[in-house]
Formats: structure tokens, C-alpha cells, sequence
């Protein structure tokens, strides 16, 4: 066997584990009710921000609760913990993504019995999450206006991979020129049928995306 | 051997036969007096908007060309095609980093003979390209104001691994209410010796940049 061939074959299985232990989270977290959000993004697009308002906001009516993936720090951690809601942080060292093992062992030491919705905050990169499951009932990939309104057709895996892609930092659009529209169009290009919401975290602007959690975990059609 | 153990030592193989042949690009670059500089960010940090606005400065005064690394489409070599300089897109499917035999392959296509200056605008991620030496004299890591302060602490082997650091989008600092000393002290945390450069490419602001690739390809102190 070629080196090339070896480690398309180790990497078959390394995925092939991957989609198993997530099978086995998304039963877990079926039985006990816990609804899961695996949020997606590049570094600084506003996913600890959005995450931070989000629990302080749904915090008042339902259980919430976060794990946060970052290469090298527990900032992320620290932030949200002033949300007063269980987080825990998932250091990767230099791995560009979390893995459903690192989430099993995560869950080992935060139990999430009583919780209704659990975000997990993926490690920034709009590549390397795109192909590990960790569970969850929907992917939401975050852009923000700052970044250019190709990103969808750059990192297409990313964006097919996600159910809902939540567009951040609104309050700047003006500021950077963003073309909203276009940057919807290149969005749909990639994925037809997404959920497409528009959130400004730091002016508190995120009713969008609060209404359609709240459908989500009460099953309503969103 | 476990598995984990065979990929480890895939791995080390992987990245040994990179540096040999970045080791051979250096070599090559250097005996045809092409300085060469590799520019990392994470999707969205401005790696476009400056390179087309210093290929247009800089194309008066020397010969300059850039190699383009995206996973999918041609879209950046096309922006900077306009400025009439040779430019090559490497496309990398679903691999998040341009490796030196990437770069070996692009310059069959476009070779460097006469240029002074070549620059490689490696794929958005602020983990994978760290890694790999594309035999540059520089790397420049890029990072917007729109990314918040702690992106070097979250990110610190790119940080580590680069020369320079260009703090880009300076004209939305105020907007985004940036603490731009608290970032510029957590780069210097990670990388104490680096130099910190300040862009606005937008408003056509690069003065600090372009000086020092003068200074730079001149070969002066900077």
C-alpha cells in the first residue's frame, strides 16, 4: 500500500469512529431530552459573543448549557461562565476541530441531565469541523459582514454541512459596504433550502435567532 | 504499531518531505533573487483587499506575482488578475493549507524567473498553515480588528510561526470599539520580537506595509 493510500484508509477510520460515538451522543442526548447546537465558524465571527447574549437570554426559561472547543485557551470558557449556566472547556491543543470522542469525555464531567438545549462552540475554522458529527440536531455556521460575501463559495463544505447559517455583526454592514443579498444568493448557491437568520450580538439585536431556538426545542415547525 | 502511533509517524513523514522541498524552493528563490513572502489569516482578515491593492502599488517599482491558495474556486486570482501582475490560483479541494509542493507545481505554470517579488496568499485558517514551510522569507499573519483582542492566545502556533503580524481593517477600529494596545500586547506574548504593521486597505492606508516589503526586498535593516 502507497503512504497515500495508508492514510486515506486511516482517515477512513478515524471518521468511521467519529460517526459512530456521534451516533451513540445523538441517542443519549435523544433520551434525555437535551436539544444540541453545534456552532460553526471562522475565528471572529462572533460565536462566543452571540453565545454569551444567548445564554443570558434563554437562561430565564430553559436549562442551557455550553461546551466550548478552542486550540489553546479557556477565555471562551471564562466568558460565558458569567452567563451563570454549566460550561465546560474543550482544549484541542492542535487539533482544528472537536471530535464526538472529546465531547463524550467532556460530558463525563459535565452531566447534561435537566438540560434542554446544549450549544457546542466549535474550534475557529471554516474547514476542519465541516466533516466531524458530534451529535447534534442542527449545525449552525456563523459569517460575519466583515468577511466578504464569497465565503460561502470558498469553503463550501462548511456551509453545506450546516442547517442554519446565521449572518453576525449587522450592525457594521453599512460600515464595510456588505452586500447582504449577495451574500444570501452565494449562501443558497452552496445550500438551497437553508435557514438564513441575521443577528447583531453586541447591539443585543438576536430576537432572529432567539425565536427559531425556541422553536426548535419545542418542536414547533420553525 | 497502534493506530494512533502510525499516524504520528505518517505525519512526521508527511512533514519532513515538505521541508525537504521547501528547503529546495528556498534555494531556487534565492539563486533567481525572488523575494518571497507567505500571508496567513483566518477567512475574512483582508488577505485579498491587500494583496490587490500592493500588487497595484508595488507593480510600478519591481516585479512582482502572486500565488493564490483557495479550497474551491479561482475567485482571488481573479480580483488580483486586474492588476495585470502574473497570478496563479492553487486549489486544494478539501485540504486547509497550501504545501510546498503545491507551490513546486504552481511555478511549472507560472515561472518566477525576474521577479523580485512573489507572494503566496495561503488558504483562510489559522491552524493548519502553520505547519508547512513554503520556502518564504517571511511570513506575514494577518488579523482584522472585526476578530477580537485574544486571537493570538486562541491561535498562538500561527502567531509563533510568523514574522510579521498586520493588523488590518484599521478604519473599523473605532466602530468595533477595538483595543488595539490589548491585541498588540497579546501578539507580542506570543511572538515578543515580532513586528506589528497597521492596515487600512479599504481606504487605500498600507504605507506602514509597503515600506517595509521595500525595505525588505532592498534587502535594508528594517
Amino acid at each position: 500500500m502507497t503512504r497515500e493510500a495508508r492514510i486515506v484508509e486511516l482517515r477512513r477510520n478515524v471518521m468511521k469512529k467519529n460517526d459512530q460515538l456521534a451516533r451513540e451522543l445523538r441517542e443519549r442526548f435523544r433520551a434525555r431530552g437535551t436539544f444540541v447546537v453545534n456552532i460553526v465558524s471562522s475565528p471572529g465571527s462572533g460565536k462566543t459573543m452571540l453565545l454569551e447574549k444567548t445564554l443570558h437570554t434563554l437562561s430565564h426559561e430553559m436549562n442551557v448549557a455550553a461546551l466550548v472547543g478552542d486550540l489553546a485557551t479557556d477565555n471562551d470558557a471564562q466568558r460565558l461562565a458569567s452567563s451563570g449556566v454549566p460550561v465546560r472547556q474543550i482544549t484541542t491543543g492542535t487539533t482544528c476541530h472537536l471530535e464526538a470522542e472529546m465531547v463524550t469525555s467532556a460530558l463525563e464531567e459535565m452531566p447534561t441531565d435537566g438540560i434542554d438545549l446544549l450549544f457546542i462552540e466549535n474550534v475557529g475554522n471554516l474547514v476542519c469541523p465541516s466533516s466531524y458529527d458530534l451529535g447534534e440536531n442542527f449545525r449552525a455556521v456563523l459569517v460575519s459582514v466583515t468577511e466578504g460575501e464569497d465565503k460561502p463559495l470558498k469553503y463550501p463544505t462548511m456551509f453545506n454541512s450546516a442547517d442554519v447559517a446565521v449572518i453576525t455583526k449587522m450592525d457594521l454592514a453599512e460600515a464595510v459596504e456588505a452586500d447582504i443579498p449577495k451574500l444570501e444568493e452565494n449562501i443558497r448557491r452552496i445550500r438551497p433550502d437553508i435557514t438564513i437568520l441575521h443577528v447583531a450580538a453586541r447591539k443585543d439585536v438576536l430576537d432572529e435567532w432567539i425565536t427559531f431556538l425556541q422553536g426548535q426545542v419545542s418542536g414547533s415547525p420553525v
